[in-house]
């Protein structure tokens, strides 16, 4: 077991990690300090719900939860819009949950998103504690307090900051992920190396193959690497203010989300995405002389031993016009002028403003329809 | 022209208040703080967006708006939906409208709560202008950063804390006010008599038939002085935290959101529905020995010179029972146990766990179905 804490303050939190978090005794200690003595709302999708709700809603309840509400949703990222954001607001209305209860969300990057959002709006927001099962919640969507839902229009347009008092990261939870899912985290793993710091990057090029064999050391050690970075970054820059640190956490992300939108949300896993985008972002850099050649070859040599991809598909859909245009609604843009997080070398990356709008173009063509 | 200022240190605003306040050099040099080169989304219902949305666009423009999309909506509570809000995310998707755009409420309480919330949670959060048009939304809803829609089950389940950057208020705008929306508007004036100050609720018993007839001087002297409790009330405690000042801004509201909730929002004015839930606090309060007299007579009659009602109408939706299940569910209850906000004196309130339901259902039962 290991801790991890992120450095806010009031809003400060601990994530507690390792196979047995959520049931043993430090676990429950730290649970019994959020839910002790209220009302939660367990909120899961159905595939997780079936495997682990059970005994998660049990380790809440020996924690002194006052009583524990379960909602399930069908899994997948079509299920994070405001239809299923409105269906728990209903289910809270109905359960009579008040300004003391707790929402607990158990899943994926798109339960916590969806949970996070409820909890920051229900009654102007209720604590909540995330409880990640899968390595991309565990790495990155469960800390930080990014919460939100997809519009048709793109991803995680509607949203709010709201930290979590509590992540329950038990590793255990790791052994009923798909393999899709884990080369799923994988890819946002792979971000935290090339986009922040080199060390681990060469960590993880050791590692790789122990890491896709769930060696549960390696598994540790790298989940735990993850939430120190990214805990060091949001406690610098906890909203993404102009200037900070945290837009870096989104390498990869605009050309990824670009590809997500366009794809429906059906095409791409969102590592998978990202995976692509980080090669795209490299290239760009490369192209515009902002970074060393051998960053694309490293970037794409990792990640294909995590079995991701690093190319655009050959899909009529993914032209470089529409690619740009979905781009230019990403939250980073500013009244117009494409910004991207682009790396200068292994390790490091900038926002950078780009005005070489052929320079996108001729990366996108470039990567475009061969295998 | 007054300004009074919210003082909340890095999310602190001004309100500027006097006719012509938005069309002034000091409303527009106010105005350019926040919205120059940027992009802003007004938002209005039709009502008054026909009357007031292109000459608050010209201000906007002129103060240095990048550019002013519109948008409007039918008028009414019945607006303040999540479809409402749905609705708004798709305009600004469309409109490309980024983190570097402001949102402006123009309007009453629905349009600046809506408005509020969609600022609060498009892109996580952006700037936003409260420009109230009605009096309940220059004295209450437009200053504090309380937002949010309705659901079936109850008003304002959903919202977020998001202070605006600045609130203009234009008394000119009160001259298309209907009468009935004037005195929708009284109802929370006398709120700040009633429940936080004794001296201002003399000065509205001696200066009521002034403020009907909107004598200018009187209107904005009385304005100023609800900015100036409101504001000193959020400085103090700006997220309504427990034990704090800010929930003593709902004197009125429990019962008389239950009362809104039960007739289907259409039944009753906000502030009509404060009024009666004014009346019955202070009646419970007298009942449960905690207030003298007095206060219920003198509320009355204040009340009643505003036209304001102060009895429950003999609709059979509007039992005791159901009353008491509505109330039950709101934002101020904590795990079970209702809790209101109960005059002491004249002027002054404090929030009270009330566990006497047979006081509760007696007080509602005599204000019951007599004229």
């Amino acid at each position: 077991m290991r801790t991890v804490t992120v450095e806010l303050g009031a809003r400060g939190y601990p994530i507690l990690l390792g196979r047995g978090a959520s049931t043993g005794a430090a676990g429950l200690a730290a649970l019994r300090d959020v839910v002790g003595g209220r009302r939660c709302l367990l909120v899961a999708d159905r595939t997780v719900g079936a495997l682990h709700a059970a005994g998660w809603r049990q380790a809440l309840l020996a924690a002194g939860a006052a009583g524990c509400e379960r909602t399930e949703f069908p899994a997948g990222e079509g299920s994070k819009t405001l239809a299923t954001l409105a269906e728990l607001y209903g289910v809270a209305a109905r359960a009579g949950l008040d300004r003391s209860g707790v929402a607990v969300a158990l899943g994926g990057g798109v339960t916590g998103d969806l949970t996070g959002f409820f909890a920051a709006t229900w009654m102007r927001g209720i604590p909540f504690v995330q409880a990640p099962t899968s390595l991309l919640a565990l790495v990155d969507s469960s800390v930080g307090g990014k919460t939100g839902v997809d519009l048709p229009e793109g991803k995680n347009l509607v949203g709010a900051f709201h930290q979590p008092r509590l992540v329950v990261g038990d590793l255990a939870w790791l052994d009923t992920l798909p393999e899709g899912e884990l080369r799923n985290g994988l890819a946002e793993v792979v971000k935290y190396g090339a986009g922040l710091e080199a060390a681990f990057f060469a960590d993880l090029e050791r590692d790789a193959a122990a890491l896709l064999a769930r060696d549960p050391v390696v598994v540790e050690r790298v989940v735990a690497r993850c939430c120190e970075i990214k805990a060091a970054v949001v406690a610098e820059d906890e909203r993404e203010c102009e200037g900070g640190r945290r837009a870096l956490l989104n390498y990869g992300h605009t050309f990824g989300h670009a590809l997500e939108t366009l794809t429906g949300y059906a095409g791409f896993r969102h590592g998978e995405a990202v995976a692509v985008g980080m090669v795209l972002a490299a290239s760009l850099a490369v192209r515009l002389g902002l970074c060393p050649a051998e960053v694309v070859p490293r970037t794409t040599a990792l990640l294909h031993r995590f079995g991701l991809p690093t190319r655009l598909p050959a899909d009529p859909a993914l032209t470089p016009d529409a690619m740009l245009e979905v781009m230019g609604r990403d939250k980073k843009t500013r009244a117009g002028g494409l910004r991207l997080v682009l790396p200068t070398a292994l390790g490091a990356t900038a926002l950078v403003a780009v005005t070489d709008v052929a320079a996108v173009r001729a990366t996108l063509e470039v990567a475009r329809g061969k295998p």
